[in-house]
């Protein structure tokens, strides 16, 4: 998408070769405006799904799935909450997220109330690098006896090997740019 | 407002005479659709205001800040991290917040980059009990030499103090659903 792109080059901040800080209109202040074409995208890429459920996790990814939603016909957005594991009570479905970056694991929890087997859900996050945010989200899905629809993020750093493993799993995954690689501070995109 | 008050009565669930449960439209699971009628009362209210950010803090207040932003003419939406007192940096304003609920203190930061001297800042969140974190974020506003022209909560508990001790301060509190009370689980309404 050429807008995220043009973005992500004027306002990305803080490159290394790991981290792409967009902090200014994606995750720490957020451009509404923005985040209204990023829906609008995404609803066109996955919006011939049938999709019921937009599925997120607290907190970035919290803004851009509520805006998206307006896209999908108003359907419910649910966050996952992040909890240490030894909050797990029965009435949540819990999976384990690692953060390469904060170098913790934490447990993504839904309540059972609002994940069931009727679910065609779309899981929408901010960031896509290892994966492993969004096949948390993918598993309380499962553990629901709901579908996984598709995996959309607003940014991919592909070079981490989170899509890959995701495909490979058999998950439809899009992302709005997608990140080959960064280096000496110049970002390289796909395409 | 009517809408949101019946909403509460139909769906809230697990009434104490503290806590007023409404995870499945407004803070787990959300209902876009009223967020947007949310969203168009915060601004009936606050429009006039010459309001040109939205502040909130994570995690739920995002989804019903970065809705209402569109009826502020796409006005930045900024959330508040909520970070252990000890990852304060140079970078950050920081202002303390008390959970009553949980009882710990956390710490609310906004980076510099995102509040300054020019700004009118609306408040959002999606509960205001005891008022901890309205004032902790009103506190970054005016750290940063900004102006708070109000707070906007989407549900008060009257009884917690919190609207009386910030207006008392001097801000604008307006709330969308104000309860009196709640006994014998039964929610009471101002008005």
């Amino acid at each position: 998408m050429e807008l995220l792109k043009q973005r992500i080059l004027k306002d990305g901040t803080e490159i290394g070769t790991e981290v792409v800080k967009v902090d200014s209109f994606l995750n720490h202040q957020l451009d509404i405006g923005l985040f209204m074409a990023l829906g609008k995208e995404i609803h066109r890429r996955f919006g011939h799904l049938g999709i019921n459920k937009i599925l997120t996790i607290e907190a970035s990814g919290i803004g851009i799935a509520a805006i998206t939603a307006i896209y999908f016909d108003l359907v419910p957005v649910v966050f996952a909450k992040k909890a240490q594991p030894n909050t797990m009570t029965e009435e949540f479905y819990g999976a384990p997220v690692k953060s390469f970056t904060k170098g913790t694991v934490s447990i993504a929890r839904v309540s059972k109330n609002y994940l069931n087997a009727n679910d065609k859900v779309l899981i929408i996050d901010d960031f896509l690098a290892h994966g492993e945010a969004a096949a948390g989200l993918a598993n309380l899905v499962e553990q629901a006896g709901g579908t996984v629809c598709g995996i959309a993020a607003i940014i991919e750093k592909e070079f981490q090997g989170g899509s890959k493993k995701l495909r490979d799993a058999g998950y439809l995954v899009d992302s709005l740019a997608v990140i080959t690689k960064v280096e000496d501070g110049k970002i390289y995109f796909k395409d």
